[in-house]
């Protein structure tokens, strides 16, 4: 590792805000590194995309290629599987950590994202990839035919179902609250089939099975102390929300939610460090608006160079 | 006209903010109108466009198509050669007027974008489509082997040089200040031609001709007063900026510039009025940009009406 090499930019993330801002800092001529997960991003796990303005109709996983395309174009350097650990402000340079990596920057990109909440419940590390999911995109159809669960009661959690339901033999949907939250139009559209059923007021306690999901423990909050209800299931669908990865660092300022914030420059408290992309306090989880956001901070760290 | 009707949202302009915000609108199922000059706006007049994320590379014109390829796909509902003259708050009503029509709205999206800034010399009217230009993306071609004068010492007129000298005989870039302010290496790549000439502290006085431009009068700075050359010139490109079209209101916050301040989330002033794209204070005026912003613009404009 070269250590006395100090970067224009580190870019963290390679979705499409990250691309989005490797492809405008590269044509402005900086000296820049994408640090990555993965490329492509949440983009990898979308299905059709229909409103990405230009394209008429693409699917995420092509789209996702295309940045992948864009990128080698530019010759842009990626270091792939080396997520962000660490963002240290050290004056007038930032010192970047990755799980592999540390490196110098005068400027950075936040563009790390979200992923999806888990419910932390026995049997759900275990089971992953085996029956467990968290992506009804990505993983519905190995599903066909079978019984599934869905944990949550939101918008994800009933237009998972919406795509589960048309494929299983049954979808239940486990959801902690009293009453679903989803819009009521989606509960409409996905309660009026016959093979799905809605159970409130009931979390997934664990996730039982022998090499795949073979069922689940549902366990009532309605009163009733012990009432524990035994689900024959194959697959469990988790649909709780998704957490911004922004837990490298504590300088930054974040709302709540732990969602960096940003103005509408994507400037972050911090000089020199700039965030677009899901990881921001920008409600709107839109690829189109984390390719502008990506471009918005880049543009943004250029100026910073050019005048600091 | 049917007074009577209250659009959910109306949205001035047609650029990539404006069709953005018209897809995403539409998509959330709003009843939307869309009044605009035109349908593009400056995409129209961009050379190739080789940082549209997901797009190698595509000229202008092909993307403003796709956009309107795009809009045709949702049915989008578009007034053309309807600017945008007034936008009123009145309450929780919204009352929008363009030069034909008067239009009442829960909310409204402002993305009328920038126009060229004018010389505002004797001439420049007279000569406008007959010699006089402010694009020369669009009609440098027609100037081959002429002489040209260029107005303007900013990157833009550096940039409209670096297109003309090429296939111009001779091209004067006629700069009101001291120096130019165009970035360094684009200075030096068209300083170097040997069919350019730079004058400093000038300005054009006069734009002279019979059916089409035939020269400038240019009047210097330098004290020496009444020294006036006449150049024999066959074309004017102006490049002396953009300026923002929003005196349609006296209500929304602008900065000095008249550039519309928004958000994060493109919201402004006045509840249920957003902004999007080159009208806004945000500095970067990029189509990838202007997309994500108008994107973001309806999303906003869509959780505005759902809390309103």
């Amino acid at each position: 590792m070269n250590k006395e090499k100090i970067y224009d930019l580190v870019i963290a993330g390679a979705g499409p805000a990250g691309i989005s801002a490797a492809i405008y800092g590269v044509r402005k001529g900086l000296d820049l590194l994408v640090v990555t997960e993965d490329i492509g991003g949440q983009t990898n796990w979308t299905g059709d995309v229909e409103n990405y303005t230009g394209f008429m109709m693409i699917t995420g996983a092509e789209l996702a290629d295309k940045f992948a395309e864009h990128t080698k174009k530019y010759g842009i350097p990626i270091k792939e599987q080396e997520p962000l650990v660490e963002l240290k402000n050290e004056g007038r340079l930032l010192a970047v950590k990755t799980t592999d990596g540390a490196y110098t920057a005068r400027s950075v990109i936040v563009a790390t994202g979200k992923t999806y909440k888990k419910l932390g419940v026995p049997g759900e590390e275990e089971f992953q990839r085996r029956g467990v999911a968290y992506c009804a995109t990505c993983d519905a159809p190995f599903f066909a035919g079978k019984t599934v669960a869905v944990a949550g009661g939101g918008n994800s959690a009933f237009e998972y179902a919406q795509q589960l339901l048309g494929i299983t033999r049954k979808t239940y949907i486990i959801n902690l609250g009293k009453e679903p939250t989803a819009d009521q139009i989606l509960q409409e559209r996905v309660l009026g089939a016959d093979n799905v059923e809605l159970m409130n007021s009931s979390m997934i306690a664990e996730i039982t099975g022998d090499r795949f999901v073979q069922g689940i423990k549902v366990r009532s909050q309605d009163g009733v102390p012990g009432s524990e209800r035994y689900l024959s299931v194959e697959g469990v669908f988790v649909a709780i929300g998704l957490t911004p990865n922004s837990s490298f660092s504590s300088e930054l300022q974040k709302n709540e939610n732990g969602e960096i914030l940003v103005d509408n420059c994507n400037r972050t408290n911090i000089p020199g460090v700039f965030a677009a992309g899901d990881v921001t306090d920008v409600p709107h989880k839109q690829i189109i608006v984390a390719a502008g956001e990506g471009a918005k901070a880049a543009l943004s760290a250029y100026l910073y160079l050019v005048r600091n």
